[in-house]
């Protein structure tokens, strides 16, 4: 590993020509370690005109996973692919992704330790802890807990879980597609929120390009619509009302590689796009969603992403860890 | 009738001569008939352990609905088997089956006149004018909504929609257990909440008794429990958490026969139980209920029902209309 521009710890180029970095089989046999741990998440198929559209609709509510997000997906793949010393793993995340480390571990029988920028919400800090998590705040932001996180492990030798730019995490968060494909066989699109990009990567390697794949970035997060941009991932600020989920600051360097492969592209959505579809989403559905669990939505109902009438679109809820009174 | 151990009131098996109430036909056929109106609600089959339980826990997640409960199939049969004059349609209730009457109404072209009680709360009634329905306030509660709804019915020659006590609604709600049983085919028992009892007289017409169905209530609002003490349909008090969506004075007295028929006992839960069921399935599945769609699960988790360790327990979370601050 070497430290890029910006404190980012990429790993180096994995891939070789012929062989793809996460592979079907790969996610096959990822569900098969993880199944017995994680929750087969619901879909609903709203009706013909839901939200005034023509297209129709099929919701994967991802967010009733364990923890409220797709991210335990990623941790039990990683950690059950490997040995776990007795210092057990570690992560970098004061997110969904900590809670989902401390919250695998502890289901594993393994000790967590997990690195959170002193900007973290106290709410979810509190959940990591809840899971028997040691908890080390850093200064400044999450590429700052990444870099120390990366310091304590090569002291600890502590298995380290990426928050997305490891193959097993990739081929994990792949199997909320193959879930899918078994439940909602039809779709022509399915629109995934964009952070590091380990969701979109694992989600494109599944479906190749039987599915048409859209990522959903908002303005404030755009670390995949900047890498596009420029042709190579770069470091992006970060902000706005889901950097909390999706505010990494430059594209994984896997899931770029699998992204460029799978010729996957960004839309952009506003804040207010997205506590639109989150407020949607109760209003109609009844579903509590966070704003980067509601930013897929809002490409489509901000006409963002604009479907064919006849045209069906899957949406990945992809987080739930919302406060319920946000989405009123 | 005799009192069994642990308080349950178990009744006689009533054997009528002549044509059952409603018939799993008639519930295929009002299937049929909404399908295109409704959701396939989903189903989510919790992991082994969930909520500290040995039992395997399968949740309906029916708070998913059109308007955010089960009433719309009642509703939508009701209207589409019968004719329906100029005047339209003509319900009371300040709840969900207001709500859903004029969600339905509004959908099929239909003038709606919805009778309130005066203490109904105002976001329910206000979402009742949003669909279009014309809104009379009435003194008193319920009861006298009902008795003013019906007068106003004679002089208009509306089509009455009644919130539990016709067969068509009754098979209406019966095409929540349908979907079920498809979804979730080995199920042991289901728990599901009663008012006046036009859910689970539905669903337990669709088991028949191939699924052990247990009505839970909460003790403000008991009239299947008072029901089964007495022998007989009787009024009772009704207060507490759940009376705003439970609170019939009296079990429905299509819904009182096919309950004795199919021996379908009560659970009393408590306000409290019902607070900590939506608490926990707010926190563990990010799932919002209403009091009233809790109270299913507030008797699995409160002991109220005791599953055996290798039972598969269904639970109805049959609405979601809360606030959702009330949750967390």
């Amino acid at each position: 590993m070497h430290s890029a521009p910006g404190g980012l710890f990429i790993p180096r180029r994995v891939s070789r020509p012929g062989k793809p970095i996460v592979t079907r089989d790969d996610i096959r046999a990822a569900h098969g370690r993880i199944r017995t741990h994680v929750r087969r998440t619901p879909v609903i198929a709203l009706e013909p005109g839901a939200f005034g559209l023509d297209a129709r609709l099929v919701l994967k509510l991802e967010s009733l996973q364990h923890t409220g997000s797709f991210k335990p997906r990623g941790a039990f793949n990683r950690i059950l692919s490997n040995p776990v010393p007795p210092t057990g793993v570690i992560a970098a995340s004061g997110g969904n992704h900590g809670i989902a480390v401390a919250y695998a571990a502890k289901a594993l029988g393994h000790r967590a330790e997990v690195f959170v920028p002193e900007i973290a919400s106290a709410a979810k800090v509190q959940r990591i802890r809840e899971h028997g998590a040691s908890v080390v705040v850093t200064p400044g932001t999450y590429a700052e807990s990444l870099e120390a996180s990366g310091q304590r492990a090569g002291e600890t030798g502590a298995l380290v879980v990426h928050a997305y730019d490891q193959p097993e995490v990739l081929a994990g968060q792949g199997t909320v597609a193959m879930e899918l494909e078994e439940q909602a066989p039809d779709l022509d699109t399915l629109l995934v929120a964009v952070g590091g990009g380990g969701l979109l990567g694992g989600i494109a390697s599944w479906y190749e390009r039987r599915v048409r794949i859209v990522g959903v970035e908002t303005e404030g997060c755009p670390a995949l619509y900047s890498a596009l941009k420029a042709g190579r991932p770069v470091d992006v600020d970060v902000g706005g009302i889901a950097a909390d989920s999706l505010g990494a600051r430059r594209i994984g360097s896997l899931a770029w590689e699998l992204l460029r492969a799978h010729a996957i592209t960004s839309q952009l959505v506003s804040d207010e796009d997205v506590v639109a579809a989150q407020r949607a989403l109760w209003r109609e559905v009844r579903v509590v969603a966070e704003p980067g669990g509601a930013v897929a939505l809002a490409a489509i109902l901000s006409g963002a992403y604009r479907p064919h009438a006849d045209e069906t679109v899957g949406v990945l809820v992809c987080g739930g860890n919302a406060d319920p009174l946000s989405v009123m």
